[in-house]
């Protein structure tokens, strides 16, 4: 048994993400022999005032949440991550996974860098609020540099 | 072999210092296999137009130096780091960790949490700074709840 018993994997389902950072981490959890959840954090769409596309706005968020599901189902597929150990939820990221990570009592939350980009909605300011609201340990895994450099 | 093979860990060396993280940071290390590396980093002493007492800094400074040293070796005997493992510079924590790491072609950075207040020289803006700009992973590892309570 590692040090980490209970890894909870925040990832970022963008097109563009590049997966070496969830291959990294699992096989991180996997040389801790940790057990592995994998979440995905929908943010809630900003649209105030918008009193005559309310309708509308919902059905997007349904579509979004729809794909965010099938998105994510796929991945856990591929690292033989069981459904119960996946997890989709609507609100800001950081409160999300910080408060998620205590609920499972996890000893472990990993961030991943964006692979293209250099950085992702999991970086920046959402792993420092991270790193300073969660009650565990905080890995942040960097993208590769060529794949940055893209 | 795990993912990481060279880990850089910086220490927090004042006298409240909690082991509890160089304990886990020294496992963890083990766990994977890795080289460990232990840097401690002393600030300078701003003392803008201290012409007068100027060589009372340099000499208090060459004391915090010699400490460091001696706390940092005692530190490294207890975990069986060798001296060429062991690393002491000046400047700020930040950007001197960031670019030992590099030098070192560390694959991850470690820094702890306080232990007693429940946050360190090398937590807060130092630890957002390091995941910032590090090119390498980086594990933040928090202090026990209990210790923190004290």
């Amino acid at each position: 048994m590692g040090i980490h018993n209970r890894i909870l994997l925040a990832v970022d389902l963008h097109p563009d993400y590049d997966e070496y950072t969830t291959q990294r981490a699992v096989a991180f959890a996997k040389e801790q022999n940790a057990q592995l959840y994998i979440i995905h954090c929908i943010e809630p769409i900003h649209a105030y005032g918008a009193a005559q596309g309310y309708q509308l706005i919902l059905e997007v968020e349904k579509q979004v949440e729809d794909e965010a599901n099938k998105a994510l189902s796929e991945l856990a597929k591929q690292y033989n991550i069981p459904e119960e150990q996946q997890i989709i939820m609507q609100g800001p990221p950081q409160r999300v996974i910080v408060e998620q990570a205590k609920t499972l009592n996890a000893d472990l939350i990993i961030v991943g860098e964006h692979g293209r980009h250099g950085f992702s909605l999991l970086f920046g300011s959402t792993a420092d609020g991270i790193i300073h609201h969660a009650h565990c340990d905080v890995l942040a895994i960097r993208a590769q540099e060529e794949k940055k450099a893209e």
